[in-house]
């Protein structure tokens, strides 16, 4: 069978499983879970072995050793992998779950219940936890899932889906429910984004570049992030040692992640004291500084920051820093140059607390905290299957129930429409 | 300017006036709501004859008579017309909600509040009454929209854009809120489909053509529904006086709109006593039936049903029925057959109410009612801007809120990530 066919044969399947798993009630999809997670920790001998084989490839490929590192299984992270298969068992099922009900003037009572969105695909880079974990987060919402990992993952994947369909089975659920595509041709996603007729929603999880090429291509809708260019303004009588530590964490804490802190905007009548402080905070724990030509007159060693550095997502230990004249200022400039995904004030100024919340519409906007809360865990959605910096669907990090839509729900007891 | 050029420029002052609506008062937005309703009425001499060009380009051109009816304004559709932008005014505003909070075992206060989508691109057929529902809709919820009706309109909507536009200014609202496209060209909708940089949201409305067309050039999200073949399925021991009611309401009250009803299911159990008496009342009310064999042995003069008749959303006076011989094979017809738009069950049996409203997954699922409910105003949702047959981001009916997203505001005190 061609790539072609065989993609459309898993869509089909996963259609078709979609249609049992919107019914599947929370104790079978829980009790699955569960076997899941004993099902990987049993299997810890074989998915080392696979995986050794992706891990040899990529060495040969000469991969850097960040890659290599997040590719590689060991008793550790397979541990960690059942124990969140787990977690998500533990969840609150947001299928059936009726969001409201309100009654008509007519006695109609109309109520919006969460239902699956049927199929998602799932297009990733190299990480097989994802596979898991994403297979685990759609079959809770019920959900079928295509997951489309890595090619240097391919070994891990295909052996990670035998073992989680081994389980579907006994569980008597289809094994069309968790597929994933055990063909490495890039034509396999590229026909997989084509079919809309079977699958409901892809969400691609990767550099901004895998990110633009799916949409590029996708017929289907797709939720997505490109970067995440997330701002922290110190206001003017701000707490300079809560600013501090905020600052700290958001920017070196994990450098890499998109909610990581990437310009530093701070009032100018605190500018003088708080820069000198931060900086060397900052320094210490390795951060490079740009700044506007007012920073560099307080923090004279530091570079230029450039136009095109306030658009930047550094990924890294370098921090974009600009003074502003006031909260009006560095509202303007994280709507110029932000990407919306996250922005915090630190402030004592209550006015100015509200205004911000109120003002500045990115998917999530904090006072007083740090930028890396933004995180479906962090914020209490249970899990994390993504985050969307575009407003359809969902806007900021995405739980469960972003993976349901709702549908109306009436009792009536006779009524016609006059 | 070219026609590029003009609606790239039209975008653009769109989104600029987006950022602006996203932060007005719910004062502001019903004031200007409010001395809208009274610019119609005050300019309606020149409505008047804007639309009389129109009404008689039409007929040079050979409308249908329905067609240049839904075009025509007069007096009295004048008057409906300011009366619904005071209905808008009236409901209350989505923007700034908050749907719910949460604290957080570190402290962290999580909420998620309602802000506009942005730019909403409407596309539309002939009548005119839907350029201000549309605008009145997006304004309220704090969205700039571009409208693009019928060339057959142009003339109509160009002067119901001036007089809104006026209305705009004298609040000091940028006239960018609301538009209309004045070209008639259709490269103007081609080019309006490409600017996902200005428009967040497409949401055509109109015959099944115009939204494939629109769906296919799309480059935006696109909600959508193409059809409804909405089912009334008629379970044993129904009340059939009942039944009979809802499926004469259903069919006929307006059988040319999507929520009525397309295909009735009946129970084998009690179609020897039902068909003949809901046969009587749909044959008074100029009802031509197709029945399958069965239905057949009951009603032995109407016509044969065809595989295709159960796909067909027939919008006139004809009326597919199906003997069943249970729930399973009801649910399973609307599973295969159905459009996901609005399905009805009659019924005096609990446990098949519940199964009903629970298995279907449609977008609006009733028990003992009229498919006829299925509308934004029948809800109680306050207005209707669309219906939506897609899962993401809105399912069925689509009211002020589903002109919305929401962000994640969280308020700390210090909080850093460990």
């Amino acid at each position: 069978m061609d790539v072609t066919s065989r993609v459309v044969e898993i869509a089909r399947n996963a259609k078709k499983a979609a249609t049992v798993l919107a019914h599947l009630s929370s104790d079978a999809k829980d009790c699955a879970l569960s076997d899941m997670a004993e099902a990987i920790i049993r299997q810890t001998g074989l998915l080392i072995k696979e995986n050794a084989k992706d891990v040899e490839k990529a060495r040969k490929m000469g991969l850097s050793a960040a890659m290599i590192d997040r590719l590689t299984l060991n008793e550790g992270t397979i541990e960690g992998i059942a124990r969140s298969l787990k977690d998500v068992a533990c969840l609150p099922d947001p299928v059936g779950k009726v969001t409201s009900m309100w009654r008509r003037p007519n006695g109609l009572l109309v109520g919006r219940m969460r239902i699956p969105l049927g199929v998602i695909g799932i297009i990733y880079e190299s990480r097989p936890n994802v596979t898991v974990d994403a297979a685990a987060l759609c079959l809770k919402s019920g959900n079928a899932v295509i997951l489309r990992g890595g090619s240097e993952a391919i070994n891990s994947n295909i052996a990670i889906a035998n073992i989680l369909q081994i389980v579907l089975t006994d569980h008597a659920i289809p094994e069309g429910a968790i597929q994933v595509i055990p063909m490495i041709e890039r034509e396999a996603v590229r026909e997989m984004l084509q079919l809309g007729e079977y699958i409901d929603l892809i969400i691609p999880r990767g550099g901004e570049d895998l990110i633009r090429a799916v949409v590029n291509e996708s017929k289907i809708p797709v939720i997505k992030h490109y970067k995440g260019v997330c701002h922290v303004y110190v206001d003017a009588g701000a707490d300079l040692e809560m600013a501090v530590d905020i600052c700290i964490n958001a920017k070196t804490q994990r450098p890499g992640v998109c909610n990581a802190m990437e310009t530093l905007l701070v009032h100018q009548g605190i500018a003088g004291e708080f820069l000198p402080l931060v900086a060397r905070h900052l320094g210490e724990a390795g951060v490079v500084l740009k700044g506007c030509d007012r920073t560099r007159q307080i923090l004279k060693d530091i570079e230029q920051a450039k136009e095109e550095d306030w658009y930047q997502e550094y990924l890294d230990l370098i921090l974009s820093v600009r003074i502003v004249n006031d909260l009006d200022e560095a509202v303007g400039h994280i709507e110029k140059y932000g990407s919306l995904h996250t922005e915090s004030i630190i402030t004592n100024n209550y006015q100015n607390a509200q205004r911000f919340l109120n003002e500045v519409n990115s998917s999530t906007v904090l006072v007083n905290a740090s930028t890396r809360f933004s995180d479906g865990f962090e914020l209490g959605l249970g899990a994390e299957i993504g985050i969307s910096t575009t407003k359809l669907h969902a806007f900021g990090p995405m739980g469960l129930e972003e993976l349901t839509t709702t549908k109306f729900i009436i009792y009536g007891n006779g009524q016609v429409r006059t």
